[in-house]
């Protein structure tokens, strides 16, 4: 018996389902409806053929219906909107927007891959504003490009500092705009940690993008021409971005009754089943599992939609495979930074409540110090206290730093721990690594805070005491420049730490004040060969 | 109660047991014993400072024995040549050539780091040669700079194909010289295999160098200006330079009666212990055991050697810590391409006498094929069959090599099988991965292999009377080129191959010719879909 599938939406799940069934079902009908103009649409390189780095748009869409229909033999059909779900008959309402005729399909099985869709904030006169923009169709990558074109607008701004605004930040500079970005929180970049989003700031401020920090939007006037801000200071702009994230297009799934998450995602199994019989769901519109935390978390990125398509299609072909969730991964490329990040970041995990996390910041080389252009792989490491679980890592900098990441990644896949990580063999010579290379460091630093060889504090966890009380030792060389926040009470060079020891006080509590690299560690295992227990402040 | 500890040699694993030890020991007496002329000399980066990549040439060196006398209270003895070990009386004897002085000296444990040395090659008159040079320590590239630039050889002569041959002949050709290879196998960049050394030939080729393969020197005269061949052929040259491998310096071990492998490798157990008394071996000098074999090899990478230093050091501490071997991953720049390997090739595997491998060749782009600059990975993997096991993996080509390589380096530390590879999360966007990056398609294709979705078979391994009987079956479209070595039967493009698949026969046996990519593959599910059986030749 032929089995006959339909498949709502055809971005990234969609039809990675589709091929997949295909391969591995000869005879299955499949048909993939698409409201939009196009599928198989590489959403992530939009920004780039917006800014110009891609010109061809025909290279952005990955697969065409008519190729799907030749190589794959599946029905796919554009501009086809499913307007309902009738589970009880087994049926979806279609409406066929190039002619306006309405029909039903009836199914066997039913896949919904709807995605996401860019979030409209709550802002007084924003549906006033002539010029808004999104970017997530090829179709918003068509009218922003018409727009430019025609209008020749001077001035951008981007509402939001998350991944999509920075990244449509860069490619209005490189159609030379003036580029302001306006975020509500106190930094760009988020959920990456502090330590990554200032030199994500630092890199847009250097490329000219005005950001504007901890600015709360009370109104919009002038048919989307000016910006009110909540301290009364406005702002004019010829066009607006929306970079203030995505919502499930999950309606269509809630008015068939199917389960959703509270924040509107849909419910599904491990074998990615709805809440209602024979009908399923992947990708973007789907709620996963954290392989971190366990915990539910929205399933925001392609390649896991591509991945639970490919796994339904075996599942659907008898296979007897689960989907736990994932790790969760990801790269931008901001100007010419690299950011990248797998797991959770500290706020990500703050925010999940899990407190028992230690953190590693280095900064090494990406690849050895003495071969032309090497530069710094600023790298923060999170994992669990006592356990030395890994739980995330994140990475920005000019090179090397979605190499770090992956292996990362990887690790995690391994269940490897922080124990484990000085002993990677990652492949050695001077263009590419260092004989002790990024994670293997992150290991041995993680291993010396989780043996207690070290202590470390942060600087807003010494008490306010101490400052008076304890004696803080400052090893700068002598014509290096100063570091960290704290007025050393004495500055000793490392280099003549040994001779000068008896300088240390001993009945006080001894702190190293911030330096980068493995000074204060040094210092401190010369200060514990005499007695003196110091502790680093880590900045 | 102080430690005494001698170390011999100051290359890579001496100065790093050396500096590790006295962060963790700050009693500890620490001499290393250094017969060249500078300790941690970054060997791996000659060929650069040969070549002018690198042009300073302090940078080379690490560490200077002020450095680490100043910062880990080390003394370093330049010039300082251990001649005897005497076991019983635990003291070595010691030649100072800057003085011509001997004396001796006590120890408590002794640590042996004397690395390996350029084998020179048992060819008739090389011994007369006056221009032969190699490339190890720095003196050797300040001799190699200084004839360079003193007598102009036009002319330069490699013996040998492997990596350090590969990398300075691309140092001769920065510095415009007419560059020959002779080796003796017909491969270049042994032990690669054949399919990723053809690609370095072509490069080779590319760059101007000029490689003879197949070529065995039976006589060098001439004072070294003539090679002349097996074959009766004659080469001149201006300068030889040997590329013939490495041998250890054991003999000093030898001499104090120290348990050598066969090929004269210092054995060691897993705390690195010799087979005397509180001696102990570490770096290229040792045999280590392969994690991924079981069996002895040559502890032949600095990245090996610096964490048997660092491991030898906890273990003098006290710590309980065991040096069970190494996987093995390398990385070198040939020119404008880079090669990397980790774990056995498939050369390797065969001298070891492993047959039941399985591999997988396949050539993916490197990042997002839309994404400028996009080029392809050559990456083969090697696995073991049914348990699917890793076993090593090899990639060459311009962009992400070392990423790749290092991914799947992590993924066997992490005891992950070829089923593993496909949920991999690598951070995709356009310009650094693809949605299914490198190593998620090859664990699909093994995890076919292994299921026997699809029947692959080696174009040799094709029975002699399939030719005449068999059907072979060619899926390219019409326009794009042929491929393959195999005269079809027939073409039916993969496009049409539904509709025309009454044209396969279903009473022989089917073969689907060589193509790249995914469509043998597709045509052997829709052949397999009406109950035909193919079979996909690769080459």
């Amino acid at each position: 018996m032929t089995m006959k599938v339909l498949v709502i939406g055809g971005i990234a799940g969609g039809p990675s389902f589709a091929t997949r069934l295909r391969r591995i079902n000869e005879d299955a009908e499949i048909i993939i409806f698409e409201r939009g103009a196009a599928i198989s649409v590489a959403s992530c390189a939009l920004p780039y053929y917006l800014g110009g780095l891609i010109r061809d748009r025909s290279t952005v869409i990955e697969r065409t219906p008519e190729i799907l229909k030749q190589k794959n033999n599946i029905d796919v059909r554009l501009y086809n909107e499913v307007t309902a779900i009738d589970p009880k008959q087994k049926l979806v309402h279609v409406i066929n927007h190039q002619n306006n005729q309405s029909y039903t399909e009836t199914y066997d099985k039913l896949v919904i891959a709807t995605g996401a869709s860019p979030a409209v904030p709550e802002i007084k006169g924003i549906d006033k504003a002539d010029d808004a923009f999104v970017l997530r169709a090829i179709t918003d990558a068509d009218k922003i490009k018409r727009f430019l074109e025609t209008k020749r607008p001077k001035r951008v701004t981007i509402l939001g500092a998350g991944t999509i605004g920075i990244e449509v930040a860069e490619s209005f500079v490189n159609n030379n705009m003036d580029v302001t970005i306006v975020e509500q929180s106190g930094q760009v970049a988020a959920p990456f940690d502090s330590e990554i989003a200032e030199i994500v700031a630092a890199e847009l401020q250097a490329q000219g993008v005005h950001v504007l920090l901890h600015h709360t939007i009370k109104e919009i006037t002038d048919n989307g021409k000016t910006l009110v801000f909540d301290n009364g200071t406005t702002h004019q702009t010829d066009m607006l971005f929306l970079g203030t994230g995505v919502q499930p297009n999950s309606q269509l799934a809630a008015d068939a009754g199917i389960k959703l998450s509270e924040d509107g995602h849909i419910i599904v199994n491990q074998q990615l089943a709805t809440s209602l019989p024979d009908i399923y769901a992947i990708g973007d519109v789907i709620e996963t599992t954290s392989l971190i935390t366990g915990q539910p978390i929205p399933s925001l990125l392609s390649s896991a939609a591509n991945r639970q398509g490919h796994l339904l299609a075996d599942v659907f072909n008898g296979a007897p495979l689960i989907y736990k969730g994932f790790i969760g991964a990801g790269v931008a490329k901001f100007f010419d930074l690299t950011v990248s990040y797998v797991g959770y970041t500290e706020q990500m995990l703050q925010q999940a409540g899990i407190n028992d996390y230690r953190s590693v910041f280095i900064t090494p080389f990406d690849h050895a110090y003495f071969f032309p252009n090497a530069d710094r792989v600023n790298f923060k490491l999170l994992y669990q206290d006592k356990t030395g679980k890994i739980l995330g890592g994140q990475a920005v900098g000019r090179n090397g730093i979605d190499k770090r990441i992956s292996q990362l990644s990887v690790a995690i896949t391994g269940n490897l721990t922080v124990t484990d990580l000085p002993s990677l063999e990652i492949p050695y010579s001077p263009p590419y690594s260092s004989t002790r290379d990024v994670l293997n460091i992150a290991g041995y630093v993680a291993i010396n805070q989780l043996t207690n060889r070290t202590a470390t504090i942060k600087l807003t966890d010494i008490p306010e005491t101490d400052f008076k009380s304890a004696f803080f030792l400052d090893i700068r060389e002598a014509g290096k420049p100063a570091a960290g926040s704290v007025t050393p009470t004495l500055n000793i060079p490392l280099s003549e730490l040994r001779e000068r020891i008896n300088e240390v006080p001993t009945d006080k509590k001894v702190y190293i004040t911030f330096r980068k690299g493995l000074g204060p560690y040094n210092a401190s295992r010369i200060l514990a060969g005499k007695g003196i227990k110091a502790t680093m402040i880590e900045e």
